[in-house]
């Protein structure tokens, strides 16, 4: 607060207030200052909110939520407010300023909690630890499933009912179940299409358990793979331990995409692997930071993010291999260190 | 466009660009204007978007999205260009109006699509109808599982692999299992608590169906239930019954609310019914019309929407019962009106 010179901070992202409350936060806001901090929500959740929350003013909300906010923020003095540029809609904002008195600065800020969340404690490391076994133990649960016949979606509601019976709270995403030419999409929407022999199944799962998300990836193969599929499995995973071999506090993060893509790119794939190498996994399945061939910034210890070079051929057929790293003191440990490539 | 005086539009939510493009969009922004549609996507969805999307230009976006979008804007030689206030936040709304020219209006607009999704056409009602029959036969599935010694989060996973073998791609939301005092909150968050005897259990499922939602509540009662439980439970149905006997064309929101609010207020328990009587279905599972007791506009023919009156009495239990209707010409269509109450 004082680098943004700011005496109060408005928050509205569910995740970074669950962060701040160590509450599972829902449709509330929150307003932190020197003097106090005030969680806001309506009557769906002020039961579970009053119960749960230590240190926190707990105040409900009726019909403006804005109106709300606007006199936490007279009674508590504020004279320049923060808001979360990131998390807030334009309508909100305006709405906002409105009820704000004329003299109440508000200031635009980013990534304020974005930033202490990107170092994870060992609390947090404890959940993202479970949440990534439990995954783990749901890719080798699946196996069985993974014959000519099932269709996709199938597959899908096998592992959406062992997650929950694994501990897990819920899916972080909508499973993706990609088979033959369908995996070549890297966001294919899990369909009713059925397995079929001597085809590929791409996978991609992840877990929330008490908050904290995993995202892991695999291809399974059945059947006879033609010969393209296997050279580019090798390339993809090669791909994958060159960026792992290199991870350690203080390398440039596009200098770790740069060790897979460099990779793929000699192997004339380049083009067929269009997004970033990762990102960070925690309270959010995706968040900072983001492994890309632009971010300049360096890694640091504490960090959990994906590894996840693919390459993607259209209407044939696309390769992932996604795991979840620890950045440590002296280098790092892949979480999903346990399951077969 | 004309109301607003606009020659184009940016959209930002997932929601009304599937309702434009009647393609599951993720993660895009569409530009419209009277030239020409420009759809805009990164590397992950090109494919799919190329493939499926008719009448529309596809972008592939690289880094900045709100260059491109500006470079559009630009090509298209477009003036004043609305954007979706509720769907656009801050941080966005200022990179888009860095990038744009400084003689282009960028204009904030509210509820343009919205207002049009309110109204359901008859192929969409076919999707809802199929979510909602779904969503039916999970709840007559499911009975065998509501007893003592199973876990919340247990009948959770017997319905999300229910709902998929069954045509669902996903639960629309969370599934809430709210066992004995845990249905006292109304959005509980499912747990790893065991249903005991003599406890009733509140269930909230809706399904995704090729897009489309549906949103239903029922308890179920087993062993012996408490006189207070009991009566609570006949006065929310009646609550509910009152308010569907009123539904028709022309009604104003407000009093559909009021309807089943000013029973539950007759008879001493206002004060446990803290949120509105329903809301919109349909590419959203809570979208617009919201029923509650500010609303002043009227239902018309084609609208689609929950009646969910409820009593929570705090550590004690809750009882919500939640349908989901349709607006005809004449009066209303209970669409869940299958499913035993």
């Amino acid at each position: 607060m004082d680098r943004d010179k700011i005496d109060g901070l408005i928050l509205s992202s569910p995740s970074n207030i669950s962060y701040l409350t160590d509450f599972r936060s829902r449709d509330a806001y929150l307003v932190i200052s020197r003097k106090e901090n005030v969680y806001i929500t309506d009557a769906r959740y002020i039961e579970e909110a009053r119960k749960n929350l230590k240190g926190f003013t707990v105040e409900e909300t009726n019909n403006s939520v804005f109106k709300k906010i606007a006199d936490i923020c007279r009674v508590l003095r504020l004279k320049c407010i923060g808001f979360e540029e990131k998390h807030l809609n334009f309508a909100a904002y305006k709405k906002i300023r409105k009820e704000l008195d004329d003299n109440a600065g508000l200031v635009a800020t980013s990534g304020l909690v974005e930033e202490l969340r990107q170092l994870k404690t060992p609390r947090e490391l404890e959940k993202i630890r479970k949440a990534t076994e439990i995954t783990v133990k749901a890719f080798r649960f699946i196996k069985d499933f993974i014959v000519p016949g099932t269709r996709e979606i199938e597959v899908a509601a096998e592992l959406e009912r062992f997650i929950r019976y694994n501990g897990a709270t819920a899916s972080s995403f909508d499973i993706i179940v990609g088979s033959g030419p369908n995996s070549s999409s890297p966001h294919h929407l899990t369909s009713e299409r059925k397995l079929k022999k001597d085809e590929l199944v791409l996978l991609d799962l992840g877990v929330d358990y008490l908050g904290y998300k995993s995202d892991l990836t695999r291809v399974f193969f059945s059947g006879k793979i033609n010969s393209l599929a296997r050279k580019i499995y090798k390339i993809v995973l090669k791909a994958q331990e060159l960026a792992l071999a290199e991870i350690k506090p203080g390398v440039v993060i596009s200098q770790i995409d740069g060790f897979a893509r460099g990779y793929i790119e000699k192997k004339g794939y380049a083009s067929f692997f269009g997004h970033g190498l990762g990102h960070g996994v925690g309270l959010e399945v995706h968040e900072e930071p983001y492994i890309n061939k632009i971010e300049k910034k360096r890694i640091k210890a504490g960090m959990v993010f994906t590894v996840e070079p693919a390459i993607y051929l259209p209407d044939k057929f696309g390769i992932r291999i996604e795991d979840m790293v620890l950045v440590t003191k002296r280098g790092m440990e892949v979480l999903s260190g346990a399951l077969d490539k």
